[in-house]
């Protein structure tokens, strides 16, 4: 058993929930975890394995004491508590955005770039969603073959706009069922029987937020400054699991077989890819569990450029945003052991 | 008024249904209409502006009189019904696939390529709905700067299985709102919140044939055989209209405003293009009504290649088989004249 004091910060929304679950399922060895949320949810009580938890109220000063700060807070949350856990010495492993590209933060996604956790200076950053799914995805293919360029698609579920998100999605289904008009409040727009092509604000060129990181944060995960992502982010009427086609362009030649050979054996991955049998990765299946599902690898023509398609699902709340955290306390525990 | 008889075959379906709603919508002028459709409709009565018209039995002999058969069968029925209207002489507009790739079969989307029309002996294609919205979106461009590859993601509604598909999806979110189980019958696995990469069988490359269609379809129609086309094609829980993020690798350079231009200037297309105000094509947008919506038009980077990313939507039934076979009657039938 380790000595540390976690905390979760934002305990009560979909994230913070998954971060208890995932440090009892990876049984992750801390002396004390203590939960903190907005004061509307101070006093509800959680369970955490045989024990009963009991939510305190976040405040500038409630981080004496706590040696990890695991944070699940929206963006301008974050920016309120983070900067006083960090004077208070604790170290921070955060599922914002507002440190991802920050020089002296690391972005991590443990499968790929593990090493990068202990050149941290008190701050250890979680990747997007998105991000984290195709990293983890293509990593591996990367390093056997350099991938220059990609051009992805995103399929994204509503649980990347939190509980409200999910909520949203269930209410206009059952409002539309009973013939009710439909008011969106999380959404720009309905996304029952809908697709929203925006994910966060445009910038001058038309590229959403969502779709940039996706750039800069892997340029930034894969050590590959030069790296060139074209993505289109779209929000479709899924729960918890996002989906991206994937074409990658790529330095070397890869044979399918190859491809499917690496994927096989990448950590964090299940190949699924047996087409006789109608076997692919869908949202469905890789809800509520840690793996990315990756599948339909296939040769693509683009001149004679040597260009691969795949598939890939992963549960976004959990690989893509508090399992990826966790496993960063997980091996940040193991190294200081 | 032409003195055309015409018949739809499988006029009960969701495409004969739209057929006679773009028929009267456009005011085609036709002697007389024929409503034909399996025995188990037979005899239903079907308004068609202030006439009623009866479902006759569709049968190997039922050609005689007919000059134009819009044929609206699903393929195996196509093959079985087909040969005999040719015999008897009828011009044959089919939104079947199965003569679609055939030496002397136009196949058609009269805003791109109205005068293959005159080159038919005997039977017209209407092409695959995916192929037919994606080409009205980019036609011009290609035009204007020479599309050499295309990368496409599709988002399709599940109306591109028919009256059965769309009953599937609200019959499965019924099902799952009260608790209960869900069995998948038209599509392979549940679609409601769900998605499916796999539209068709898969070829011995990994390629589903609704994938294939794209790139066979697209080179036909837009006579340029070294098309390479690269295709992901899904699945979505929506109920008509396709949706499709396309990359364009373009012989010259063209800037987003010139693409702007010329989609603007474009027949059977709307540009939607207008981030500040959250402006850009979704599927509920574009469904029961004809133009494909075109937007997110920006420039992408792969190397130093000419890249072009666009996103468009349409209505599948209507633009993407109904309305276009009756585009293509109302060509040939001005042309007649």
């Amino acid at each position: 058993m380790s000595e540390l004091t976690v905390a979760i910060l934002g305990a009560t929304g979909e994230v913070g929930k998954e971060m208890l679950n995932s440090l009892l399922e990876r049984q992750i060895p801390i002396k004390e975890l203590r939960l903190f949320a907005s004061k509307r949810s101070t006093g509800q009580k959680v369970a955490f394995g045989d024990k009963e938890l009991v939510i305190e109220t976040l405040t500038t000063d409630c981080f004496e004491g706590i040696d990890v700060v695991l944070c699940a807070l929206d963006d301008d949350i974050a920016r309120i508590y983070l900067p006083e856990a960090k004077k208070q010495g604790c170290l921070i492993i955060d599922n914002s955005s507002i440190y991802r590209l920050d020089e002296d933060v690391p972005l991590v996604v443990p499968e790929v770039n593990p090493d990068d956790i202990y050149t941290n200076q008190g701050i250890i950053a979680n990747p997007n969603c998105s991000t984290i799914i195709a990293l983890v995805a293509i990593a591996q293919l990367h390093k056997k073959a350099t991938i220059n360029s990609m051009i992805v698609s995103t399929y994204q579920a509503v649980s990347g706009a939190g509980k409200q998100g999910i909520e949203e999605l269930e209410t206009q289904v059952v409002d539309i069922s009973e013939g009710k008009s439909v008011t969106p409040h999380v959404f720009p727009y309905q996304i029952a029987y809908n697709l929203i092509p925006q994910i966060g604000g445009f910038n001058a060129e038309g590229h959403s937020s969502e779709e940039m990181k996706l750039q800069n944060e892997g340029r930034k995960i894969l050590h590959h400054p030069t790296l060139d992502v074209t993505c289109t982010c779209v929000r479709v009427p899924v729960v918890r699991s996002h989906s991206e086609a994937i074409t990658l362009f790529l330095d070397n030649d890869l044979s399918v077989e190859e491809a499917r050979q690496i994927i096989s054996e990448t950590d964090g991955v299940k190949l699924v890819d047996n087409l006789d049998n109608q076997g692919y990765p869908m949202p469905l299946d890789t809800s509520n569990q840690d793996l990315v599902y990756v599948g339909r690898i296939r040769k693509s023509k683009v001149g004679n450029q040597s260009v691969l398609t795949l598939w890939c699902c992963g549960d976004q709340v959990r690989k893509g945003a508090a399992t990826n955290a966790v496993q960063i306390l997980e091996h940040y525990i193991k190294h200081s052991n």
